[in-house]
C-alpha cells in the first residue's frame, strides 16, 4: 500500500465558535520522524473542552488554525526507522497529552495537550511519537475505544491515585456526564458499591442499568449530600467524583467520608457560589481535594487491563455515531446536552 | 433472660490425633471482664490446622485441654460495664488472634491464637474481649460468617496488603483449599483475572462456577507455570496464592509477574523437595515473598465492607454442616479432604 | 505509696476569655476503671485552640465548666485491674482524641477531644483509657514530651499521610508556628529540602538553625510562591505546610508541585480572602488539598520512632516554662505571640 | 569541535577470566540515531558483576567480545535530531539497564543490561538512547558518579519499594559492599536507624562514621540476628539488605520485624547451605523477601534528588581510581576484596 501524502482535516479558523469557524481542509502529510508512527484515524470523540476550546474560552493558549480535538482511535500504518515494540495495523490511542508518558504532570508535559496547545485529532492521518501510544483492547471498535483518552483516564487516575479504589468503598459519580459514567463503571468493576445523582430520573436508569446502587435525583433532594450519608449509614463516599462547579463543591466534601474521603476535582467549574466555607469543612472532615489532570501513558496501559478484565461493565456507552462530514452537527449536538455517553465522529 | 452459668465444650484431652482425645465436657462460665463480651456461640468453621493442632504436629506451645477450633459466628449474650459499641444481640465474630486489633503483627499478639495458645470456640458460650470482635454482614448466615476469621481474612490481607490488587490484575490461586477459594471470590469481586489450578476437572468446574477464567489441571499440566506465562501473555499473575508448599513453590515464583509480582506464602507447607534454586528465581525475577499470618480486626472490617459490596460473588461456599454432638464426625470428614469449601458445625 | 483522692485542676467557668474564667479547683478523683489508668500531670503544654476555647469561639460544643489543654506529659501512678501492657511509673502522653487508636478518624472519635468535647488535662490528677496512651521517648523530659499531642502529632499526620515524604522531597512551612517547626523538624530528619516563610528575619534565623535551606521573608517577598518555585528549580514543593489562612492558601497551592504537590490544611484558618478562585489552581496545578485532623495512637506511636532516631534534630522547641500556679499569665504569653516554640505549665 | 570518529574501547575476547581476555581495541564509532546521544566517558565503577561475567559465571548470555562494566559517568559532546532536554556539555550517567525507563521491568528490559546482553561502558565514547539518561548531581564528580547506576540504584529500590523506608525505621546492612554502604547512607539520610555486620571491626569503624549506630562483628557475634532483635527492643529491623546469600538469609528472616519486615534479596547469593527451613520463618515471621533487580530511570532521578538534599552523608565512599591502561589491575584489585567502597576507572 503506497502511504498517503495528504490529508483532509478539521481546523478552527477563528475561536468564536464551532459554528462558522469548523472548516474542512486538505493539507500534506510531513514525513515521519525516526521515533514517530503514522496513523489513520478511525474515530474520534467529542468533550465539552472542544466546545470550549471553539468559543475561545480556553484557559490555555491555543494553536493557530488549531486541528481540535484530543480523542482518537486510530490504526498504524506506517513506523519510523527507530521505532520498536510497533507495526502497521495496530489499533491505538495516543495519550491526551502525547508526551506525558509516566509519573505526575509538569508544565511542559501539560503543554502538550492535543487539539489546544499542539494540533488534534480530527483528521484523516497525523503523526505521533511512538511514546505516546497505547494499545487498544482487543474487545473494543474503533468507536469505543476513542472514547478512553480524556474522559475514562480522567476516571481511572481519579479512583486510582496514591489512595486507591478498594473492593467495598463506597464511590460517588455526580452526574452522568463522560468522566462520571467511566467512573461509574470502573467502580463496579472494581468490587465498589457506587452512588449516582442526577437531575433526571431517566438518566438514573441509566446508572442503575450500569451498576450504581443508590440514585439520587439532586432536584428532588437538594440535600443530596445527607442522603448520601444515609445510605451510606453514616459513613460517606471514600471517593467522590467531582464535576459539578462550585454549587456542589461543598456538598461533595460534606459527602465525603470523614478521616479519608477523597474529593476528586475534574473539568470545568464554575466558580458563582462563594467558596469562602470551603477550607473549614476540608479540614474538619479531614477529607481530601485532589486536582485531577488526566493521566499518563503508564496509567492508559493500566486501565485498558482493567477494561479487557471487566468486558462487560466496562463497555463505553456511545450515544450517537457522526459521520466525519457532519462534524458541525456533532458539536451542535454535544452542546445541546442532551446525550447520556459519548458522542463520536467516525472518520471515512 | 437469665444469663448461663455453665457451657458444653469440646476439649483435646491429649494431643495423639482427635478420633479418641477430643470430648464433650460441662464447665462453669465465668465472670465477664469490665471489656469483654459473653457470646453465644452459633456455628463453628473447621481448619486444617485444628487437625494438626489434635495430633500434636503444631508448631507453636497449646494450651491444656485446649478447647479446639479457632472460627466462630457468634451472638452477644451480655456485655462487660465498660463496653462501647456492643449490645445484646449483636451478631459477632472474633478475630483469630483476639489481640490484633490493627497494624503488623507482633509475638505477642500470634500467641494469642484461639484452639492453640488459648482456648477456642468449639463450645456453646464463651466471652471476648470487645476489641477483638467484628460485625457480620447482615447477608450472611451464623454458618457462613464462621468460615471467615481464618480463611478468608488469610486471603484478604494477601491480596490487599502493601502491593493491594487492582482491578485488571492477574490472581493465581493454587488449588480450591477454603484460603484459594476466598481470594478466588474476592479477585472476582475486586475486578482481576483469576486463574485456578487442581488436580481434579470437578474442582475445577467449581472454581469456573465461581468466576474464574482460566483452569490447569496440574495433573495434566505439570508445568502449570509455563501456562499461567502462557494464558497471561507473558506477563506472569500479579499475585500468587501459594497454599501449596515446597513442590509448587518454585513454579510459583515461575509464575509471578516480572518485577513486581507478589507470591503469598499460606499455611503448612510441606518442606520435603529441595529449595536450594528458590533464592535465584526470585532475583531473577524481581518477585516478592510474603508470608501471611491472617490478618487484624481492622482488615476483618474491610473485608466485610467488600463482602457487603459484593454478595452474590462472595458468598461463603460451605461443604458440609454438621450438627454439635458430630464434632468428631466433621473432624474426620476434613480429614478426608473430599471437600470443596468449608465444614461448619452447627452449636446447639 | 497511698494514691491520691483529690486533684487541683484548672477549669473555665465561663468561655467568655480566660483572664477572669480560668480558676482552680479541687475535686475528688474518681474510681480507675477496669481499663484505665490513673496518672500524675507533670506538664502541659498550651495551644492556640486553648485560647479559642477560652474565647467561646470553638467551633465545637466546649464540656461545661471544662478543664481545658489537651497536651500533656505524664506518669502512671495506677492502673485498672485489665490493664495490659503498662505499669505504675511509665512516662506517657494521652492521645488528642483518646479514642482515636488507629486508622482514619470519624465523628465519635472527633468528639472526644481533650479539652474541649471532654476535660482536659490543666489539672495535677486524672484518668486515662489505656489504650488512648503512647510511652514518652526516653530522651524527653516531661516538659519537652508534653509539646508532642497536637503540634507534633499534626506535623507528622501530615507529613506521614497516603503521599509520605521522601528523602530529597522539598518541604515548605509557613511561619514558625508549633506545628510548622516540628514539621520543619521531622521533614529535616527524613532527608528533606526545607523551605521556610516568616515576617521576621529573627525567626527565619531560628528556621535556618533548625535545619531549614532556604528562607523567605513574606514581607520582603510577598510573592513569595514564585520564590519556592525559584529556589526548588521550578519543580515547587512536594509537601506545603499551610497553617496561615486564605491569605496565604492561593499561593500555598500556586507552590505546590505540579502533578504531586500536597497542601496540608491546619488548624484556624481565616476565611476573609475570597477564595473564588482557588479551585481552578487546584486542578490546574494537578494538586491535593488535604485536611489535617491532629492523628492516632498508632501515629503516635510511630512519630516517637522518628524522634528516638533523630534526637538532635527533632528535640522540641520551648520557649517558655510557667509554674502550676502562673497558667492565666501562660495564657497571656501565648496570646501574645511572642513566642518560637512551645509554651509550657509545669504542674507541681 | 569535530566529533571523535573512533573509539578506544576493552573488550573480552573470551570469557575464562579477566586476565588474559580483556584487550583494549579501536573501533569507529557509528551514526548517532535521531533519539541517542553520544557520550565522552569519563569514569567507569567496576562491580564484582564485572569480575563474573569475565569469568564466563554469569547467568545470562553475554554479547560477542563485550565492551565489558556498566556504570559510567559521562559528558554529552553530540545529540540526535530528535532529542528533547539534552545539550551537549551535560553530565550523565546511562541506566544499567538503558531500556527500564519507569514502572517494573520485565524480560526485554533485564535483556538489555549493559555489559552483559549489551556492550557496556569502559570505552572512551559511545552512544545512548537519551531516555536512558539521568543528570549527574552538581556536587558529586565524575567519579563518585560512576558509581551510581548498580549499587547505589540497587539500595534505593531496596529502601524505596512498595513499603518505602520511613524515618525511624531501623536498618539492617549486612556487609561493608558497595550496595551495603550505599544503603546504609540513603537510610541514614533518611533518619532511620542502622544496625551494620561485618567480619571485620575496620570496616565497622568505617559504617559508624558514615552514621550506623550499632555495630555487630559476626565472627564474633555468629547468631548475629539474636543482637539485632536485643538492640532493637524486640523488635526487628523493618528493611534488611540481604547480600551475603545462603549462610545468612535464614539469619536475615530472623532479624526481620514480625509482620512486616522486608528482606531484599541481592546480587550473587551463594546456594550452598540448606534452604529447606527458610519457608517456616518467612510464614512465622509474616515478613517478606523481595527480589531487587537495580531500578529504573525514574528511580535514578528520585535518588538523585535524595542525594542532593543530603550531600554530606550521602557522599559516594571510593576506595581507589585507575588510570584506565589499569583496567586489569582494576579488576585484580576488586577481586582482592580489600576495598571498602568502589573502585574507579578515570577514562582518559
Amino acid at each position: 500500500m503506497s502511504l498517503p501524502t495528504s490529508t483532509l482535516a478539521y481546523s478552527l479558523k477563528e475561536l468564536t465558535g464551532y459554528e462558522k469557524n469548523l472548516v474542512l481542509k486538505e493539507s500534506p502529510i510531513g514525513s515521519i520522524g525516526a521515533q514517530e508512527v503514522l496513523v489513520k484515524v478511525h474515530a474520534v470523540s467529542l468533550q465539552y473542552r472542544d466546545l470550549v476550546v471553539a468559543r475561545g474560552s480556553y484557559t490555555a493558549p491555543i494553536a493557530e488554525n488549531v486541528v481540535p480535538c484530543s480523542d482518537a482511535a486510530c490504526e498504524i500504518i506506517a513506523v519510523g526507522n527507530e521505532v520498536k515494540g510497533w507495526k502497521v495495523g495496530d489499533r491505538v490511542c495516543a495519550n491526551f497529552c502525547p508526551d506525558h508518558v509516566y509519573g505526575p504532570t509538569n508544565e511542559d508535559i501539560n503543554n502538550s495537550a492535543l487539539g489546544g496547545q499542539q494540533h488534534g485529532v480530527l483528521t484523516q492521518y497525523r503523526t505521533f511519537p511512538a511514546h505516546s501510544l497505547v494499545r487498544i483492547p482487543d474487545h473494543l471498535s474503533y468507536e469505543e475505544a476513542s472514547t478512553l483518552p480524556c474522559a475514562a483516564l480522567t476516571a481511572y487516575n481519579a479512583l486510582y491515585g496514591p489512595v486507591p479504589i478498594k473492593a467495598g468503598d463506597f464511590v460517588l459519580v455526580l452526574g452522568t456526564g463522560g468522566v462520571s459514567i467511566f467512573a461509574l463503571q470502573f467502580a463496579v468493576a472494581a468490587g465498589a458499591t457506587v452512588i449516582a445523582t442526577s437531575s433526571s430520573d431517566e438518566k438514573l436508569k441509566i446508572a442503575s442499568k450500569l451498576g450504581a446502587k443508590h440514585l439520587i435525583n439532586y432536584n428532588k433532594t437538594p440535600n443530596w449530600h445527607e442522603e448520601v450519608k444515609r445510605v451510606t449509614k453514616g459513613i460517606g463516599a471514600k471517593h467522590v467524583i467531582e464535576v459539578g462547579g462550585a454549587g456542589t463543591l461543598f456538598k461533595s466534601v460534606k459527602s465525603a467520608k470523614m478521616g479519608d474521603g477523597q474529593v476528586h476535582l475534574i473539568g470545568f467549574v464554575s466558580s458563582e457560589a462563594a467558596e469562602s466555607s470551603l477550607v473549614f469543612p476540608i479540614i474538619g472532615g479531614g477529607c481530601t481535594l485532589r486536582g485531577i489532570l488526566i493521566g499518563s501513558v503508564a496509567q492508559f496501559e493500566d486501565m485498558n487491563r482493567l477494561m479487557e478484565a471487566n468486558p462487560e461493565v466496562t463497555r463505553p456507552v456511545i450515544d450517537k455515531v457522526f459521520p466525519f462530514d457532519k462534524a458541525v452537527e456533532a458539536y451542535a449536538y454535544i452542546e445541546s446536552q442532551k446525550h447520556v455517553g459519548k458522542v463520536v465522529i467516525k472518520v471515512a
